[in-house]
C-alpha cells in the first residue's frame, strides 16, 4: 500500500469524499481516511434539499457562497453520476415551504423575503392554492412554492461520491483514524500516524471530519475549528411506488418530507443542541411523527425503515471553516451547519483548487479557517 | 457435513430452538434451519414478560399450559445461563398493571379476575399507591402489583439458546430454508431438500416457523398450521443505567415499557392485523411513543437505539399447535400467539420427548395440530 500521497483527507462526509474525488481529477495521488463508514456523521441523514432551511443563509458573504454552489449542483450530479455509473437521486421537483400557525406565517414571511433578496423564483400560495398542488396536507395556513428548488437522496449521493473516488484512483482507507500528526516540532503538517499503526504521508491533509473536526485532538488546539454539534433527527419511510405521500418536498417547522424514488420518504428534522450522542431522542421522534402525520394523515399508512440521527458541524459565527489553517500542511473543510450538501461542489471545488497550488476561489475568502470567531446571530438553531 | 439426524426443527425462534436444545439434552442428533438469523421473526420482537398480556391465557387448557410453562420457566432460564454461560437477564422485579380510564379499569378488573382464579398473587392498588412504588408515572387510575411476575431479556435469551444448542451439539445451518419435503408418495416425512441444494434427512421434522407455518409451500397445505401473523411493533430505548425509567414492567394498553440490564428499556407493543409486512408501521410507532411519554414523562430523556416489528404467529381458536401433524414424520410447534416466550420451555420439552419416543405430555394435548379449528372469541386483538 502507498502511503504517501498529495493530498490526505480525514473524514468521508459529503465535504471531505467532494475534496478528493475534485483533486483527484485534477491528477493529485489522494487517500481518505474515515473511522467509520462514509457519511455516517451528518451527511446521510441529510434531507438533501437543494435550498438553505435558514433565510441568513442567502445573505451576507455565506448567501453568495450558498448561491455559488446551488448553481454548481446540477452539473456536479450529472458528472457525478456519470463518473460513478449511478443516479443520485436528483429530482427538480420544487418544494413547498408551508406554515400552519400565526408564528410560522411569520417566518415563512422570512424566508420570502429572503428568497426575494437572493433573487429566487417563488410563489405565495394560500390554503386552497396549498391544498390544490398537496391535497393530502391538512391545517395549512399559507405556502411558498419555490420550483427551482431540487433535492438528492443523500444515501445514494454518499455511495455515488466513494464509487467515484474509488473510480478516480482515490484510495479510501475505512476504519482507521489519526492518532498524531507528522511533523518536525512546529513545522507543517506532513502527514498522520493512524490507529492501525501506518502512516499516510502529504504535503496538504484536509480536516473534513463534521461536528468532530473540533475533537482532531491529533492537532494542537489551535488548529481546531470551533465546531459542536447541532442533532437532527430524521424518520425514513417506506410506501407504495405508486402513491407517494407528496408530490414535492414540502417544509415547514419540524423539518420536511420529502419524496424519493422507490416508495421512500424522508422525513424530519429536528435541530438540537445535545452534545456528541449518536442515538435519536425519544421526543424528537415522537414530535416528528406527531405533527407530520397531523399535517399529512397519508403517513399513518406508511411503514418505518429506520430512524436516526445526524450531527450537523455548526461554527459560532455561522460560517463554514473552508481553507488552510493557522498551521502550515493543514487544510480545513467543515462547518457548515445545515448547508453541507449545499456547499458540497464549492468546499470540494476550492480545497481541490489549493491543494492543486491554484489558491482558493475568492467566494470562499470569508470561510477562513484563522478568522476570529464569536457567537452571532446567524447561528440560529430555530427548528425550521 | 452429516445429512442425517434424529431430529430436524424447521426454524431457529424461541420455540425451535428450546425443542433442539431439549432434544440434543436428551441424546438425539439434531439439525436446525433457519432462513434468517434466530429469533428475527417474533422472538426477539417480544418484551420477554413472563406473564400473559391477555386474561384468557389464564383459562382452560391454555391456562393450566401457561402456569406450567411459567412454573417450568426459573429452572429453565438458570440451567440455559448454566449451559450457555452467560445470562438471560431474568429479572424478579414484578409487574404493575396499570389503568388510565375507565374502560382500561374495566380491562384490569378482567386480569385481577382471571389472577384470582389462576391462584396467583397479586394487589390492587389505588393511584396514590401506584405513584408511590412508580413515582415516574403519570395519569395512573388504578394497578395491580404482581409480585412473582418475572421477565427475560429475549436478546439475550435468543442468544443463549443458540449457544446452549450448539454446545450440546446441535448443528444450526442459517440462510437456509426447504424447498421441499423428502418423502415416498404420500408416506412418511423423512427430511427437506433445501434452498442451497443440499438434503437434510430425520425421521422426525419439526416445523417451528412462528407466522411463516402456514406459508411452508414445502409442505400439503393439510400439514400447515393455519396460523395467520399479529404484528406488534416496539422501541427499543438507551438510558442512563444509573436512572431506570421505572423499577419493574408497567403494563398497559398499547403494551409495556420493561427496564431491562444496561440502561436499556423495551417499549411497546401493539397488536395489529397487516399479514407478512415487516416493518414497524408510521401510526403504531407513533401512538406508543405519544402513550408512554404522556404516562411517563422521563421517556422524553431517553434515546431510541432501535423500532422494529414482530410477527406473532396467532391461531384462529387462541391455542398453539404442539404435537404430531397429520403427516407421518411432521410434528409442529407454532400458535402461540402473544404467549410464545412463556410456552417455550413447555414446547420445548414436549416436542423433545415426542422425538425421543417418550410420548406428548398430558398438558398440550388440547393443542393437537389435528384438531378442528374455528375462530374463537379466545384470539382477541384486544391492544393490552
Amino acid at each position: 500500500m502507498p502511503d504517501s500521497f498529495d493530498l490526505l483527507v480525514v473524514g468521508a462526509g459529503v465535504i471531505g469524499l467532494s475534496v478528493a474525488w475534485r483533486a483527484a481529477q485534477r491528477g493529485l495521488a489522494v487517500c481518505v481516511v474515515e473511522r467509520e463508514r462514509p457519511g455516517v456523521g451528518a451527511s446521510t441523514a441529510a434531507a438533501g434539499l437543494l435550498g438553505p432551511s435558514e433565510p441568513h443563509a442567502w445573505t451576507g458573504p455565506l448567501g453568495a457562497a450558498t448561491r455559488a454552489a446551488l448553481e454548481a449542483w446540477e452539473d456536479f450530479a450529472l458528472e457525478l453520476e456519470r463518473a460513478a455509473d449511478g443516479p443520485v437521486g436528483l429530482r427538480r421537483d420544487g418544494a413547498l415551504h408551508i406554515a400552519t400557525d400565526t408564528a410560522e406565517v411569520a417566518a415563512l414571511e422570512e424566508t420570502a423575503a429572503a428568497l426575494e433578496a437572493a433573487g429566487i423564483a417563488f410563489e405565495r400560495l394560500d390554503a386552497a392554492a396549498c391544498a390544490r398542488i398537496e391535497p393530502g396536507l391538512r391545517t395549512v395556513a399559507a405556502g411558498l412554492l419555490v420550483p427551482g428548488e431540487a433535492q438528492v437522496d443523500t444515501g445514494r449521493l454518499l455511495a455515488r461520491l466513494a464509487r467515484a473516488c474509488t473510480r478516480a484512483g482515490v484510495q479510501i482507507d475505512i476504519g482507521v483514524e489519526p492518532l498524531s500528526a507528522i511533523r518536525g516540532g512546529d513545522g507543517p503538517v506532513e502527514g498522520v500516524r493512524l490507529s492501525d499503526g501506518t502512516e499516510r504521508l502529504a504535503p496538504l491533509t484536509v480536516l473534513a471530519c463534521g461536528a468532530w473536526s473540533s475533537q482532531a485532538t491529533w492537532l494542537p488546539e489551535a488548529a481546531r475549528p470551533p465546531v459542536r454539534p447541532l442533532a437532527g433527527e430524521y424518520v425514513l419511510l417506506a410506501g407504495d411506488p405508486e402513491r407517494p405521500p407528496v408530490s414535492r418536498a414540502v417544509r415547514g417547522r419540524l423539518g420536511s418530507i420529502v419524496p424519493r424514488a422507490g416508495g421512500v420518504a424522508w422525513l424530519g428534522t429536528t435541530v438540537r443542541d445535545a452534545g456528541y450522542a449518536r442515538l435519536p431522542a425519544v421526543a424528537a421522534v415522537r414530535d416528528v411523527l406527531e405533527r407530520w402525520t397531523r399535517l399529512l394523515p397519508a403517513l399513518e399508512g406508511l411503514s418505518i425503515s429506520s430512524v436516526g440521527c445526524g450531527l450537523r458541524p455548526a461554527s459560532p459565527d455561522g460560517l463554514p471553516f473552508v481553507g488552510p489553517s493557522a498551521i502550515e500542511g493543514l487544510a480545513v473543510a467543515t462547518g457548515h451547519g445545515r448547508n453541507g450538501i449545499i456547499h458540497a461542489p464549492l468546499a470540494g471545488e476550492a480545497i481541490a483548487a489549493l491543494a492543486a497550488g491554484d489558491g482558493l476561489p475568492a467566494v470562499v475568502g470569508p470561510f477562513d479557517p484563522r478568522r476570529a470567531v464569536a457567537d452571532a446571530p446567524g447561528t440560529t438553531t430555530a427548528d425550521r
